[in-house]
């Protein structure tokens, strides 16, 4: 086991590539062509202007003044300055919970680090079991790691007790926080709801599997229903339209507008040269024509079809999917639809609230409810296909991908592999590096898997996918790690040991892989938050394409790529943390400062990010809250076992009889802040409806609904391909005024105002209070 | 083990004891004297009259004619002959749909029983396991049946493909037998409530917890909250008084008066001789007074006291409690509210169907949400108490209650005891009905568990109770027989073996218990149903009541106990019998026919006793077959993994492969059953809702639904006390006319029309038309 020093070794490594990644971001984040790498949040609400329009040549690329690179930390309490209720309204709230989660950690974990630190490891430490163990034998070893942490007091002994208390203070803190954390983030939701803006989404229900009728359409089927039934509350109701093929059709068509502006840009730099293409794929190989008159004759003929098959799919009746987007005259009327059983057969007329209009997943609003079990059914299966028989595959392709099937495949290689060096570096790096490989990929199946499942937003799609990435990361990084093997493996291990048997197994190795997860923190941790503020791959794409495509100001917003909070993979990831965390609180505690480190450090860091980079897809208003709580839950409730089975292997006195009601009321705590709170994220309560409703009909009794919502549930491709990407309807900046840019600088105490500055240690002062809806 | 001949000894045994209690029945059913004993359920609908009225005196008691003794059998024939709808509209949805368990078991198990014996019989005969082992060891002594079962078969065999083939046979065919139940279950209840009439229950919403308000009292603050926020649909409401202790009073006063009519009688019959009592408890000691005096006196006190405390309930604004039944102006708007949640806390303003109101269990409609969380942990540790520590309380009293206990308490009794027959006698049986009467309690005890759960309606509290009694079943009779040992020794155990050895070792003494299980089903099942028939306990109840308290015809109808069904206890019963069918259908298939004797016995009788005999206490339209449902899906997924582990034992080749995908569809049929119906009888759809207002609003179009609902939802005892036990207002009898008794008798082919013969065979043909309501 790795002694204190290796640790301090290790720390130091990491703490240094973190640095590095912070420097380099200090750095590019100063040159005005970065503006848009790192800042493209404020060009998004159009608060912040290109750096290009004025200064000298020079300046518009490379920042010359040099007290700011002095200051190259400053943004780290630039990102702690603005107050909640403005970040909410600056990045949405699901933004501003997400990072919620970081800061719950820090109020889990510090106390629990201070009393740790205070009670166990003095009592860890004067245990003296390695001393005894060492007076029998010689031979053993030891570290001060070890020391500190429970394997240090001899079975049997009294210090137990010390751990078994701390175990439970510890579980009702944890309740303490994770309470007050949900009230706080229900408050805010509620809060939130109540402030929004008129959205299409609070008055429309999307309604799927509607049934066939002989004598009518499915749109005057619809209209029928909801006028029998919901009689004083229907307005009216958009049909969804089969459009993938158009949309495949316009996905396409932009992409051949990419490569005609490519080359188009090409000859104008050298006029003297057209540039040439071939016909197969990706202009690798095939027929050599003239690239521009090429693609503008592919953009033709493509627009051409794109034509048809829009006229088609409008006309079309068998194009109509059973499916809808049902409006009513008052969110209350929308609550009651989304709410309530329509039909006497469960499987038809099922509604739900409909997701906002840039949520919708449209691709799978059409499926009947039997192919929809088949589906989950499958996927269920699959999943734990993928979990207990990852590492088949990748073990499967690691013997074909040896030296000897490479040489058979590229023959032509054989002299260069057959080179020592080369040889053993492909030997040592390449299983590593198709692990890795799937690894990357391992996010997008699981999300082709939740988009099988057939949700039918993309917020369901994130959540259900992050679920399915926790209880992978839980089994083969948590368990794979404790217990070397494949998960296949540790399931067969299991299923052959008695339920008692497994706490113990898994327990007991627990104190052994501290360091392992100490370093795991730290690399995972600490360099991977770094490396997520540097944002290596959007600076890389940026540059590309701004060398290559960019003409205008608009194609340079189009290239700009602020990306957004990836929720199905950061999510289970900071559970893993919170898992760690609660685990190793009694068993070492040495491991929790390092928690504590990641907690912080990514709090500021993603504080930064959504201030200034990320521009989320879509607003949920923190309905994953009630998955994150779970969660962690369910972290307690492991490490709860893993203890107790840690115990019985320590013949701790009465452990059983006196740690066995500790997951009894963790469960009860769940099932109670379930009731409590959950329904405040799953339903829309009557009295807020009608709350909003009464103020709108006293604010704008002219209001025409109808007209407000008629395009609100158009399918994207019938937008007209602009639009495509970012429907006009909800983007709830559209009608604020644009505000000129204002910069209040704090630097050595006074306050200047600075029109065109690019530094970053500022907070905008936009006209926030103009956007404050009913 | 037992042999064939040992089994048929003791199927001659049981069935000769169904067959007494079964004559006992017939003979005592045809006396006139037992009339409202036998046939309550006739006289409650007010079709049939006491016989007392006509006849010679000794008529009156007896029946002489021996025609009828010689058809003592032709209740069965008549108990089949109601058609269902009939049924349904005599005796209630719950009692056809009850009745129907006993079919499904009919059908799945008749083919299967036909499969067994036609396929795995053979197989299983001719395996010669037994007789390879026999030529080993001289020793071994095996049966007729072992060699029909399973057993026979030697381990390795490929004979066991036909069992794993069966297994597989029998799943699909219980699954469709299952899903087409299912379906024509919800169809008839989806037929019976658009078929039923106006019910206070369809427009009226119980709301719990409402918030406290300090300028408000709980009525206004209903009102207000209900008008602001359903302003279109809400119609009235009914606060709820906490009048438990009126409620008392009001007993206790009844069973004073029962005492003062029997002491009235007494001196009735022997006017020289003024009957005294004792004042203490049950007039066992205490001082000697005058019963009618003294009677009379304690009667007037309870009535003054009953008096004022119903003053003070009205008055005194605490006596509310914050509940109430909030009813619409349409099912449309009860629908919407009671499926919708109100407030933004979901902790308050809790709306739910109201129950009917004979349904409502008054005392538990004040809880609060913690207290009601808090009741629901304690009830779940107490569950778990009493399955697994079951047999502790039993042992402890039983050590308690030996001869040397008892000699010491009541020392008088030691000449008594010490003699050799009465030692060995309480010795012998002491322990056994000590067992007996815990088992007897048990329901009682269930029940009490579920009231402190805080259920507001008796259907709840009997659906819940069922689930708890089913859960002990499970446990104590049915692993308990299996695997020797008390519960809480089974589960040390279990806890200390994988959950792959769980099965095996369960499994592998399956095959063993079957005689065992052959003599229980006979036992409780056939002997238990014919006791059944035969109510002993009513019988000599309604006697007693008749000989000391009866004066007049209302006293009469008074003492005469129609019964229910007692679904808490008699559901999980059935459940064991389709568990053990499952678990032996393709180890002993000896087994099946008596289990397919028990469905048949039990649906004839239970058909009768509906008919005749219950009077259910509420209507609760068939909501309790998900649970049935879902039980004999657990049922089926226990068979199936117990005879995985059994094959295991008998080194199958590849059987866990081969049978895994088993239990795994089969929880996909549960979820997908779950999906497709469940909802149908949980929720309201508003469809249907709709359908039934507009439907009433063409044909009656004055109605006042305000004075309908006026006193819907008063508490019973504001009713005056004659009411008590069956509220006026949901009576759907009432407005029927009172149509004299016809009975068409069908005797040797010819019919006579017979006003007041007692005889049985016959079907009532009332005016079934006139009943059915929009």
């Amino acid at each position: 086991m790795a002694t204190l020093s290796d640790i301090a070794v290790s720390a130091a490594i990491n703490s240094l590539s973190a640095i590095v990644f912070l420097l380099a971001f200090a750095i590019l984040r100063l040159q005005p062509i970065n503006d848009r790498v790192y800042f493209p949040k404020w060009y998004l609400k159009g608060i912040r202007d290109s750096p290009t329009s004025s200064g000298t040549f020079v300046k518009k690329f490379v920042n010359l003044d040099v007290k700011m690179y002095l200051k190259f930390l400053n943004w780290m309490p630039a990102a702690l300055r603005m107050p909640e209720p403005e970040l909410i309204e600056h990045a949405g709230l699901d933004s501003a919970v997400y990072i919620r989660i970081y800061l719950l950690g820090l109020k889990i974990f510090c106390p629990i680090t201070l009393l740790s630190f205070g009670v166990l490891v003095p009592v860890n430490y004067t245990g003296e079991n390695f001393e005894e163990l060492k007076a029998n034998m010689k031979d053993l070893t030891y570290s001060d790691i070890d020391k500190l942490s429970i394997s240090n007091v001899a079975p049997g002994s009294n210090r137990l007790y010390a751990h078994m208390v701390m175990c439970y203070v510890f579980t009702l803190w944890t309740f303490y926080a994770l309470y007050n954390e949900y009230r706080i983030v229900t408050k805010m939701r509620m809060h939130f709801l109540a402030g929004e803006r008129r959205r299409p989404d609070q008055f429309t229900v999307l309604v799927r599997n509607v049934p066939p009728d002989v004598d009518e359409s499915v749109s005057e089927h619809v209209e029928h229903f909801f006028c029998v039934n919901h009689p004083d509350h229907y307005l009216s109701h958009q049909v969804v339209y089969n459009a993938n093929a158009l949309a495949n059709m316009v996905a396409t068509k932009k992409s051949l507008q990419n490569w005609l502006t490519y080359y188009t840009n090409k000859f104008e730099r050298h006029p003297d040269r057209r540039p040439t293409t071939r016909t197969g794929f990706w202009g690798l190989w095939g027929q050599n024509v003239d690239a521009i008159d090429y693609y503008t004759e592919q953009i033709e003929t493509l627009t051409k079809e794109e034509e048809s098959e829009r006229e088609r799919v409008l006309n079309d009746p068998s194009a109509i999917v059973p499916a809808a987007f049902v409006s009513f005259k008052s969110r209350w009327g929308a609550a009651v639809c989304a709410q309530t059983q329509q039909a006497n057969n469960p499987t038809v007329w099922i509604t739900n609230w409909a997701p906002e209009p840039r949520d919708v997943y449209w691709e799978n609003l059409a499926i009947p409810f039997v192919e929809l079990n088949v589906r989950r059914l499958l996927m269920a299966v699959a999943l734990f296909g993928l979990i207990f028989c990852f590492m088949v595959p990748i073990a499967f392709v690691q013997t074909l991908a040896n030296i000897e099937g490479i040489e058979k495949v590229f023959p032509f290689l054989k002299p260069l592999i057959d080179m020592g060096s080369v040889k053993s570096l492909i030997q040592g790096y390449l299983p590593g590096i198709i692990l890795k490989i799937f690894l990357i990929l391992l996010p997008t199946v699981i999300m082709t898997m939740s988009k099988i499942e057939g949700f039918t937003a993309l917020s369901a799609l994130e959540t259900r996918s992050a679920g399915k990435y926790h209880l992978f990361l839980l089994v083969n990084v948590f368990l794979g790690s404790i217990i070397t093997g494949t998960a296949l493996q540790q399931l067969k291990g299991f299923l052959n040991q008695s339920p008692t048997e497994i706490p113990k197994t898994v327990g007991v190795s627990i104190p052994m892989k501290a360091t392992f997860f100490i370093t795991y923190v730290m690399v995972d941790g600490w360099s991977g938050i770094a490396a997520e503020i540097f944002r290596m791959v959007p600076l890389i794409m940026y540059h590309l394409k701004n060398t290559f495509l960019v003409k205008t100001e608009k194609d340079r917003e189009q290239a700009m790529d602020a990306g957004s909070l990836t929720w199905a993979v950061s999510e289970p990831r900071i559970q893993l943390y919170f898992l760690l965390g609660l685990v190793y609180s009694a068993v070492t505690p040495v491991l929790l400062p390092f928690i504590v480190v990641f907690f912080g450090f990514a709090y500021l860091v993603f504080r930064h990010q959504i201030i200034n980079v990320y521009d989320q897809k879509y607003e949920s208003g923190a309905t994953f809250w009630p998955d994150v709580h779970r969660r962690i839950i369910i972290g307690l409730i492991i490490s709860q076992f893993l203890f107790l089975g840690l115990l019985n292997t320590k013949n701790a006195a009465n452990a059983t009889y006196f740690m066995i009601p500790l997951p009894i009321l963790t469960f009860w705590f769940f099932r109670f802040c379930k009731g409590r709170f959950e329904s405040q994220f799953r339903r829309f309560p009557l009295e807020d409806a009608m709350k909003k409703d009464t103020l709108e009909r006293a604010t704008e009794p002219n209001l025409n609904l109808k007209v407000y919502l008629e395009d609100a549930y158009v399918h994207p491709v019938f937008k007209g391909s602009t639009e495509f990407e970012k429907p006009t309807v909800i983007d709830g900046e559209e009608d604020s005024p644009l505000v000129a840019t204002k910069r209040i600088f704090q630097r050595d105490g006074k306050q200047e105002i600075n029109e065109d500055d690019t530094s970053e240690d500022r907070i905008e002062t936009y006209n926030g209070g103009s956007k404050a809806g009913p």
